[in-house]
């Protein structure tokens, strides 16, 4: 039977939203929203995308007035009641009111804030210009919408079969990758793969797939919306932009060299647990153990990014020992470009060594390498970075000197003062 | 939105019907129909399944009382208005009123015959006794229904993500059998393949994906429900039991080395053109060319059954040329259990020598092969024959000693009468 409101209530779409859902976002940007919240909410910041696929000419690919029109919609988003609501009464890492009021309340009120676009040698310049609060809001939407208008220009066309296909490749790709997770013992991993997913529904499969084909061992989704819907767990930990923004206000060398501790500092008093993961690397991983100070051998654990994982995971068994502390007591995250391959190498060096927990992106929700022959469908390395805070550039230095982001001269201030020494530059695929 | 009536209507299914409708069936079991409907209507036939893998139990697989309610569904059915406007409407072969009214009208009139059922062996016995032009009629959907049921009890209890991704790689794989169907030249293909489809919905799928792959290199399908509703082609040629009928008809030697050129000689009068394909294999098709009447050479073709397609196909090549005809302007049909490597191997061997056309039966709409460990999802050799015409055995030799059929004593009078020699058994897929 056909069901004739739901034909022509169909008939009223203007466009099909990308975005639809203010908690279409990560869980860690809504953590680190509260800590700037409570901190820095006025600071005027300035984010912005980079594709570092540059070969790849984004702008040609994707319509700008299609790309306006998605943005324009993820502006007219409010949290809805229901979300509210989830948010107040959900409990999250275990913990009851994550979310303190004044900052649900604000949430509630809360719309993204204008965007500035323009092309540029086959790319968009998309920037957003405003207060830490509401333009860190920004980044994982401008990113999804950008990577699923992508997906869509290269889509549109096939044949329904050939559609059908091509989904049923993603699927049993993303299945078999499943089946050689489930042999691995005592496995942890979560969904990372907002960002550059290839669009929303096909996010919400793989987390289902994930459910179903993985049980226990999947802890959840980074994605709130879908964590909401699914009844999966929220998790997330925390990212660059938080010592990126505090070193930038640093006045001088000595108050650089303190800031990534003091964002530890201030996490540490808003949240406790498995979220008391340190993200290292920003300023080089080696330098910032050296230096750490005593009370971050007690966190929860260390997320591994952008250093070689086998690497980075013996670094910080090495912390950890001369801290005292015992790895198999300790949590390495390993997050940085995952595939299925990775996992295993990691999982088979460390097992037994650390408590190890995995944050599956791109390579889990948009995987659709080598379905096109001319690899329009492959993802690219897109991000939306802080590039500018309280008028001082940010600098990001990283494991991985492709990875590298801010001003020549800052960045050799940085490199100084954090103590970077030679660094071999990994490719950068997602 | 939630369409209410549906789902309340859907509370109303006592089962999921596998037939659905008469015309969920091949269309040569039509085209046969007619010809039995004005010559041998009344005749007495016993019509009987054979599981020609053994090895499977399938009355262990299989629930009886959902087979019983199966098939009673079955005997349920009437043919439709429209379904009957299609046959007498319809062009088929590129002619119109391919059935005179006398046939429409009677099956207008018919319902499936009753049946009989027990287990023996771990085997279901189901034979079907009654006057030819009804029984003959429950070939396909006895056959659809067992293979239906087994596939069903295989999938009972699969998890809802699981089951997604087997078809998600069912459908992988036949649309590379597809992609790789595209290379060849000159391509004509046909679905053969309702009998031992996995399932209706199947079988419609890999119809529709074969019309969006393939164009017009995709002939039609043999199935009338899915011709009619997907306007395509109603394809088929004729089977093995017209000559095992006339066969076991006959009274002595002599009339029985005539039966088989019968049987064609009654077909050329109620079809013509491409409809005119002859099925030389049932007591092996050496002897049926070497004695057939010159009027044979002026048929479209021959369909390449149960011989090495290779070698058949080098054998009707020879028996053109021997009557004075040119191989390129006949036709040979390949049908025997083909799957993607065959068609291209016979491709490859017989293109530009002749006008080929496939029939793709069990391995387009049933290839699960290897998707489950244990098999259970692999098709089986499975078949519905006229077992008894008139009180007397019926008989079938054809090319591969594999396939034979009747008692012992007829069989070795059948080879003596058609001068069958040595033959050398080849493995039954399906």
């Amino acid at each position: 039977m056909l069901d004739l409101a739901t034909r022509v209530y169909n008939h009223n779409f203007r466009i099909d939203p990308i975005i639809r859902s203010l908690l279409d976002t990560d869980f860690y940007k809504l953590l680190m929203a509260q800590t700037i919240f409570r901190r820095h909410r006025d600071l005027p910041v300035t984010f912005g995308i980079k594709n570092r696929s540059p070969a790849i000419r984004i702008a040609d690919e994707i319509d700008e007035g299609e790309l306006r029109a998605q943005l324009d919609h993820a502006r007219s988003l409010r949290l809805t009641r229901g979300e509210a609501t989830w948010l107040r009464g959900n409990s999250f890492y275990g913990k009851r009111q994550m979310f303190a009021s004044e900052f649900t309340d604000w949430l509630e009120g809360f719309r993204l804030p204008p965007y500035e676009l323009e092309k540029r040698d086959g790319q968009y310049v998309l920037t957003f210009h405003g207060p830490w609060i509401e333009t860190t809001l920004w980044e994982v939407p401008a990113l999804a919408i950008l990577n699923e208008l992508r997906s869509r220009a290269t889509l549109n066309g096939m044949g329904k079969f050939e559609l059908q296909v091509l989904y049923a490749r993603a699927m049993t790709r993303v299945w078999e990758k499943i089946e050689r997770l489930k042999r691995l013992p005592d496995l942890s991993i979560a969904d990372f793969g907002t960002r550059r997913r290839h669009g929303f529904l096909w996010q919400d499969w793989c987390v289902q797939a994930m459910q179903e084909g993985l049980g226990g061992a999947f802890l959840g989704t980074s994605n709130c919306l879908i964590a909401q819907r699914r009844e999966v767990e929220a998790v997330g930990t925390n990212a660059h932009e938080l010592p990126m923004v505090y070193s930038a206000l640093a006045n001088d060398d000595a108050a650089l060299a303190k800031a990534p501790y003091e964002v530890l500092a201030d996490w540490q008093q808003d949240y406790e647990g498995n979220l008391l993961v340190a993200l290292p690397d920003t300023y080089g991983t080696t330098g910032f153990l050296a230096d750490a100070p005593d009370w971050l051998t007690a966190w929860t654990g260390i997320r591994i990014d952008s250093k070689d994982p086998i690497e980075g995971g013996e670094e910080a068994i090495r912390f950890w020992e001369s801290r005292g502390s015992d790895p198999r007591e300790k949590l390495a995250i390993f997050s940085d470009g995952l595939d299925i391959a990775d996992i295993e190498r990691i999982h088979a060096h460390f097992h037994g060594r650390l408590r190890i927990g995995y944050g599956w992106g791109t390579l889990l929700t948009n995987d659709f390498r080598r379905f096109m022959p001319d690899k329009r469908l492959d993802p690219i390395s897109i991000v939306c970075k802080v590039i500018e805070a309280d008028g001082r550039p940010t600098v990001k230095i990283s494991d991985n000197p492709s990875k590298a982001q801010g001003p020549a001269a800052e960045v050799e201030r940085y490199k100084r003062v954090f103590g970077v020494g030679e660094q071999a530059a990994q490719p950068v695929l997602v």
